[in-house]
């Protein structure tokens, strides 16, 4: 039986046997993606999983030996091993989350299968969306206020106004569908917004004026699962 | 019957009578990606689409009727009314490449289905990493190069070292795997991250750099259909 020094070459890798799933990962809002769902799917299903905190002071995602598992060098990363050792490299949170939803939760507590129809077709709309067209705008956002060695206010305006508008294209889904961006409960597409649109007054938005986001992510923050998804 | 009047509230629409596949878009790299998949989709299935060109001059796409068929108000979107005018509304070009392909693209010429495993995650990761990873950043190489009413040089060398950093990835994936981004042909992943690599020259980046990518662009525009895409 293969182990995962035989497939992750991980110089910290705990002594694991197949099966497994391993992930790699920080507790930044796309770490948080992951450790939320996989909180939640250990609750409903018993899944367990690895966490391989990745130390990114030292840039420890871009060493070789991470590289094979993701040639981006970012995290988060799975690594899925099954009984006979045949390994499943995912990364990109989009990926991640509609692995795991079709691999693990297969009663569909939080992910609508392609059976769902429409439903399916909603979820990777909105989960595409939060990937492609609000979190790297976020993101820059953060860069610019926080990160960035030199204080640039035209880089600061266009990324805050930008997440401000993406945060008003929620505020429209919001209330146009009941309070979930998908169906009527939780899913994917929510789980990717949300550890995101909670750090809002870290770039000075203040949720209050998005009302309906407001009350979603009050609402999220006390599902069972969530608080121990944040603080993986 | 109903008409795509009934649906649309386009004020420009053609009469269209169910069913019809209507796609709103300009010819920009994310609005080719689609025009070149539905180019391909028509070569081999017969499947016909109506092209609702968008007047991006007047920020037709901010309009309020667009606005209820995409609240992003970005393009490209299609709606796809089947024969009992049930209409279906996608946006973000990751969800309409998938949207498209599962459809329409029924023998998997330029589409793995979940039932191809494996193949069907590696173009689920590489898809969403063009979308999520690639797009936004080269997209903003080309605000501060082209459209930035300031000159600021930390945005300029910002995005663009990212989009070569990105380049590089790319370059690792397809000297790994044969010259293609996932399996062995041309699929929605490469269909993603082709109109955005054959700029690379916009924002001042000589594929030359990158030879895998660059015979990767070379082979890929002498494909029939690609050069009818580019140009809708």
């Amino acid at each position: 039986m293969s182990t995962s020094t035989d497939y992750e070459h991980d110089p910290k890798s705990e002594q694991l046997t197949a099966p497994y799933l391993k992930l790699y990962s920080i507790g930044t809002p796309n770490g948080q993606k992951i450790t939320i769902y996989l909180e939640l799917l250990e609750k409903a299903y018993g899944l367990k999983y690895n966490y391989r905190k990745i130390d990114f002071a030292n840039n420890e995602q871009k060493e070789p030996w991470f590289i094979k598992l993701n040639p981006n060098g970012k995290i988060p990363t799975i690594s899925d091993v099954d009984a006979n050792g045949k390994q499943t490299v995912i990364f990109e949170t989009g990926a991640i989350l509609q692995y795991l939803g079709e691999t693990y939760d297969t009663e569909n507590k939080y992910y609508y299968s392609l059976k769902n129809g429409d439903l399916y077709w909603d979820q990777v709309k909105w989960l595409t969306f939060q990937v492609a067209s609000h979190a790297p705008y976020q993101g820059q956002a953060n860069h610019f206020r926080i990160f960035a060695k030199e204080k640039i206010q035209y880089g600061i305006d266009r990324y805050t106004d930008e997440t401000k508008r993406v945060f008003g294209v929620y505020e429209i889904r919001l209330k146009e569908n009941n309070g979930w961006l998908v169906g009527d409960k939780l899913n994917i597409a929510d789980i990717a917004a949300f550890p995101w649109i909670r750090n809002a007054a870290k770039i000075d938005i203040d949720l209050a004026e998005f009302p309906a986001l407001k009350a979603w992510v009050d609402k999220i923050e006390k599902i069972d699962g969530i608080q121990e998804g944040l603080n993986v």
